[in-house]
């Protein structure tokens, strides 16, 4: 022993129970993707950093991660920014991608992406840096129709209504509706970002403090009077374009299956990317605000004008899987409670029937199960030790005794009961036991 | 429009048809892990650089990449080692991690692991900077038995017979007896290597240039009585450990269900590194040889001993997922037969009907059918060339006459069929359309 074995801080390394449930969590986020006939595509961990940082200026820098072979190591000291860098999130390598690759795609393009993203800030408690992003995106050529804004809330609705986290509220908003909103108040347009900031923190915090702080860049008449139209139903607002696409976005998720207690317009949702320009969404479990959205996206005008003549427009959702998953560990939620992938374990009795183990194995396997074989002579004792630990529901037996009698024992230990089960009628009782869980 | 979108070299980038074949390539493969028990971890793609390159000398160290954020950069100007670097194979991690979580493992510890490694080598065809491995490992704790060595062929058999690549040979061999029948023919312990070296090359390279080659090593004598024991059948081999070992893992992987005509003996398969010490593995696509060896592995003595007092033994196997993936598409084998994840797409016929489109996609999807609905109002012509080129297998059409018609139009776009259906039979038809394929 040389080095002490370390984790690098910032990233999220599991036990293979919970790595189980992990697993669990993206196989449903990704068979609710495809629910919805998404497609995949995975891009390299990194890009070359001139395509990577294009569009970002100094403060991503700083948050990049630099990729660099020993001999590229050499050049960096001259000063110069090494040629690679790993993805700081799936859509700069999703506009990258549709660009690179726009005459082979069927447009509207519908990907989704389950990859692993970096940021190289300094690692504290919940901030990773390296985590799981899973992103959907719909991208149209030239332009793209309101009801795929509705397709995402619908997406994600039947992703964790799958995953069981509890309740939750997906919340919709517009952008466009808040600019006109803006300019009924004759807020000028150079004032908006600085307004739609603070309604941002509606919601999070102290309502008084957000209308002074509003008042700060609006006067305090208006300040009033924005949150007073924020505050009411959508449909007594003044007729707009932008209320006009919230309504029918908010129409068409219901259609799709989406019940009216899980979707809720918010006007206090504003995202605070100013690349969204419509539609707007976040997703809160409803039991744990404080952890915040665990899902957001919203639509976008023009994906990839740094790569691309081509306008393409497009709207995208995206969980943070590692995060949120993080969070629900430490809630207690998500709970590891599958420590194996075997349904059976075929422990080793007598020395002289080892072959028959490997064809009792195979043949359970064979029927669709997950079986270990126990490889050693060790002593039952020993075994049944190992199978405890390891949480296997059943374990099988066959000494010359079971042999002789035409049986074998299988072992239910999670109701610690033992079953002589005639050789022919394994499979069977087999089944009948492992679907009553 | 301001800088090219380009892919850096050495990555296998694919587009969403081939993602999908690859993806259930992958998907395949961890079926097949689960199905023998194994467990699933993941590691961070980057490890601190000391504990990555303990064991390693300069070679491997020209081979990695380092990732460095903005701050560190300054630092790697003094010429220090950057504190991070990706990983360079998925073996060092397990070993990292074994050792970190010893005390939280249930051994024997069966673990799977499915991750992109990177080496940073010169791109070029074939080689890859970013490649898949898919690996499994069994860990005992002080000791581990043989007839885990025979259950890793078992499980390659599995996914190779699934995946459908065409006949393939599993050939195994034992490093034991290799170094017993070297001292057989008394050639001293510090050739064994260089011998070992050559006879690799068995299989490879013309018989007598590998002849000429080890006598060189051992002498023209006992170069021929090597290569004589070395092309007998085992059984006519003098009896050893080595001997006996590699006998029993092949008679117990047959009883775990291998097929005599896919596993073969080998005295000619050595694998390059020294980390083996008794069985190893290479599998070869019959079809295919010069593709080389797709899975490869071996028993090891001891894991992590730069990480741990604990003597840790294992078995292993590895499959290069991405080499193989690439070199099945240059053959046409892997084929992306499938361009898309939808079962059906719902057309938009008439706006007024818009709601309906996306209740009956809804519908469509609660009986779990992959389901898209087309957003925008263009024209019919449109979106049947849209669904043509997305490769979706039925259009549902539903316009006012079909409303008042009380049926549903499903067009079978494999078979340029239409079917005017009652509205209580779609599924149930959808469902006898699809399963005929």
């Amino acid at each position: 022993m040389s080095v002490e074995p370390r984790t690098p801080l910032g990233v999220l390394e599991l036990l293979p129970a919970q790595q189980l449930a992990f697993q669990r969590m993206l196989d449903t986020i990704r068979r609710g993707f495809e629910r919805f006939g998404f497609l995949p595509i995975e891009t390299p961990a990194y890009e070359l950093s001139d395509v990577l940082l294009t569009k970002t200026g100094g403060e991503t820098e700083k948050q990049v991660l630099f990729v660099q072979s020993t001999g590229t190591l050499e050049k960096a000291r001259d000063g110069k920014r090494p040629e690679l860098a790993l993805h700081f999130d799936l859509t700069v390598p999703l506009a990258r991608y549709v660009a690179e690759h726009e005459h082979e795609l069927v447009f509207p393009f519908r990907r989704y992406q389950i990859q692993r993203v970096y940021r190289g800030e300094r690692p504290q408690k919940g901030r990773f840096r390296e985590f799981y992003q899973c992103d959907i995106d719909v991208i149209g050529k030239d332009s793209l129709a309101l009801a795929y804004d509705a397709e995402l809330p619908a997406v994600i609705y039947g992703i964790f209504a799958e995953l069981g986290f509890g309740k939750f509220t997906i919340k919709i908003n517009n952008r466009r509706l808040l600019r006109e909103l803006l300019e009924s108040l004759a807020i000028p347009a150079e004032r908006h970002a600085d307004a739609l900031h603070e309604v941002d923190r509606l919601g999070k915090q102290d309502r008084t403090e957000v209308e002074a702080r509003i008042a700060a860049v609006t006067g305090a008449d208006t300040a009033r009077r924005l949150l007073d139209l924020l505050a009411r139903p959508l449909a007594e607002l003044p007729a707009s374009g932008g209320k006009d696409d919230l309504q029918r976005v908010y129409d068409t998720t219901l259609a799709l299956g989406v019940p009216a207690s899980a979707l809720q317009i918010d006007l206090s949702i504003v995202r605070g990317l100013d690349y969204y320009t419509g539609t707007v969404y976040e997703t809160f479990l409803d039991d744990h605000p404080r952890i915040g959205s665990i899902c957001s996206g919203g639509r976008y005008d023009n994906l990839a004008e740094h790569y691309t003549k081509s306008k393409l427009p497009g709207v995208g959702i995206s969980i943070g899987a590692t995060r949120l998953f993080s969070q629900l560990l430490e809630l207690g939620i998500a709970t590891a409670t599958q420590r194996t992938t075997a349904h059976a374990l075929v422990l080793h009795v007598e020395a002289p029937l080892a072959l028959e183990y490997a064809k009792l194995a195979a043949e359970l396997r064979a029927a669709g199960w997950n079986v270990e074989v126990y490889g050693g002579d060790d002593k039952l004792g020993k075994q049944f030790k190992y199978a405890d630990r390891s949480g296997v529901p059943l374990a099988i037996l066959y000494g010359s005794r079971e042999r002789d009698a035409g049986v074998v024992k299988i072992k239910d230990l999670r109701a610690g009961v033992e079953h002589d089960v005639p050789r022919a009628e394994l499979l069977e009782r087999i089944r009948a036991l492992l679907h009553t869980e």
